[in-house]
């Protein structure tokens, strides 16, 4: 059976996991625990437990157990006190509390969700996102990503952690064993390399004998990553990894429906659909698999789920990309399969 | 297998139910609905929901699930906006919420829990307990009976339901085919009247051929049942119930420790055990049943544990009160193991 490393954390964490479910393979979703905002951030500052949000994405996506565990899991308190606050946060913050530490409780909760495979944070420590502006301004907490005005004025020079905190030895382990190591898709400074930060991650994906693959996120978000291309994000992921160890890079094969960029553009302005230039560089590290993993369904509003709220129009198809993942992993036909690999 | 209906809510119930359960019977537990204090009283207000704190004790005490579960249900936040909020009653409102209405929530809760029997709220519709005090005032809402001066100052003249509600059909089909009816223990104007101020609970409880059992309270309430005797219990159920329908009352056998009634005192005031007068009245309309039913254990103060925290320090044992409960339900030899019956 494949050992499939997944790297990220949030909704992107959810469509690849939600898909390579499907697949008899053995799954370790690593997951950033540099979150702060919204629910999340509240439980972090009143209880003290470490982020559950982005972990609870992940076990959603590899339960088993009954549709109303995961339409309670995703439930948020609509009124009060309890107002935005997610059940399945709740029930991981107060199960950490029985527990007496976040592993204990992970552990609990993968049981009463029945998942397959492993849920595990890149860090037991608690950590925050260090966010260096262009002005040179610093700002402490993933958070500011979202609601910080100087993010959109001046753009981000780079992130890092606060306080330095070392990875989880089992995450550690699964990166050595695995045949595969996925990152992406997933919000780029906010879910991806917050987990590449945490000290022994990037030397043990360096020294992993794993196919390393990147899926490229389709859109990009104003103030963060405005204007990158493909080989701009690759290579930023590059950097942080210490070296140039991606060995594939995933690029949608078609353009989306006019619909969906006027949409997208409508709220994160002009050019915010990652381009790919074949010629821009001479010789790439990377390899480039053009394959067909967009979805083409637009998600309609629902005030009250706030995953399909913040999912982009754009975006990936969980059943899609986990076939292709799949290919890559079994090394055989992926040619005919995929459309293109430059 | 002999069928069962408790009639209660709280710590009462939690006890009855917790001993019940190790018996091969069919267990309904009935309880009220009219709490509106603490967690459950800040859920109601502000989500809208029922009232999930007494039917949560009801579900935990006859739960087979795991011990986390259990644990999990009776975990109470202690930091900022969710402080005093009870995992349990969360997972209860939750569930309402998703399920469209509280019943629909209850069912999967039980399943959840893994429960034995049922757990049935009086009724469906919102309720709120009206509190007339002797001096004519009136209070609205359970909470008064601990937060209003008035009720220790001037005792209460009675209780009603504010609005009117009818009962929950499945409680009268249970009362109808019951062998057994339990009212109490339980907390005399909290929990147990506001069952029998329902509409058509007394009367199915009349019109049942089950033998009906008040567990008498051990000890009183300032304020509320200050200085009430068995027999004064016993009459006002009988009044609540529209006549003499109890059959039996049970009565400890033996005195609590000189220690116990020491603590008790000091917080509750002098002549706070229920007492018995057998020549009190010339002829009653139910048995009294003198059986060991006390709890010998003193329960340790701890500050997470509500439940322990406000039981009494005089109380039921579980496993004593059940084993009663079964002699009476199987009537063959009680009067050989119950102490005495007058």
């Amino acid at each position: 059976m494949k050992k499939i490393v997944t790297i990220g954390g949030g909704t992107g964490s959810f469509t690849l996991l939600s898909g390579l479910k499907e697949y008899a393979v053995d799954i370790s979703a690593v997951v950033s625990m540099a979150d702060n905002g919204g629910s999340t951030g509240r439980l972090r500052d009143e209880l003290g437990v470490l982020p559950p949000g982005d972990v609870r994405q992940c076990l959603v996506a590899l339960s088993n157990s009954s549709e109303t565990w995961r339409e309670l899991m995703n439930y948020r308190f609509e009124g009060g006190d309890l107002k935005g606050h997610n059940f399945g946060n709740l029930l991981l913050s107060a199960l950490e509390k029985i527990g007496g530490n976040f592993t204990n409780g992970l552990r609990e909760a993968a049981k009463i969700l029945n998942i397959k495979g492993w849920v595990l944070p890149v860090s037991e420590q608690k950590m925050n996102l260090g966010i260096k502006l262009k002005n040179g301004q610093v700002l402490i907490g993933e958070k500011h990503l979202d609601d910080n005005k100087g993010v959109r004025k001046y753009g981000i020079e780079k992130v890092f952690l606060r306080p330095k905190v070392k990875a989880n030895p089992k995450v550690i382990e699964r990166i050595k064993e695995a045949d595969l190591i996925i990152l992406g898709p997933g919000d780029h400074y906010g879910s991806i390399i917050p987990n590449l930060l945490v000290d022994g991650i990037p030397e043990a994906i360096q020294k992993s004998k794993a196919t390393v693959i990147y899926n490229c996120n389709l859109t990009n978000k104003r103030g963060e990553t405005e204007g990158f291309d493909l080989d701009k994000y690759a290579q930023e992921i590059n950097g942080y990894l210490g070296g140039d160890r991606i060995d594939l890079v995933i690029y949608p094969s078609g353009r989306p429906t006019k619909e969906m960029i006027a949409r997208y553009e409508k709220k994160e302005g002009k050019n915010s659909i990652v381009s790919f230039q074949p010629n821009k560089i001479p010789q790439r590290t990377y390899k480039i698999v053009k394959a067909d993993v967009t979805s083409k369904t637009i998600i309609k509003k629902n005030a009250n789920d706030l995953i399909a709220e913040t999912r982009s129009f754009i975006r990936h198809d969980s059943r899609k990309l986990a076939k292709v993942m799949m290919l890559l992993a079994e090394q055989k036909e992926y040619k005919k399969m995929i459309k293109k690999v430059i």
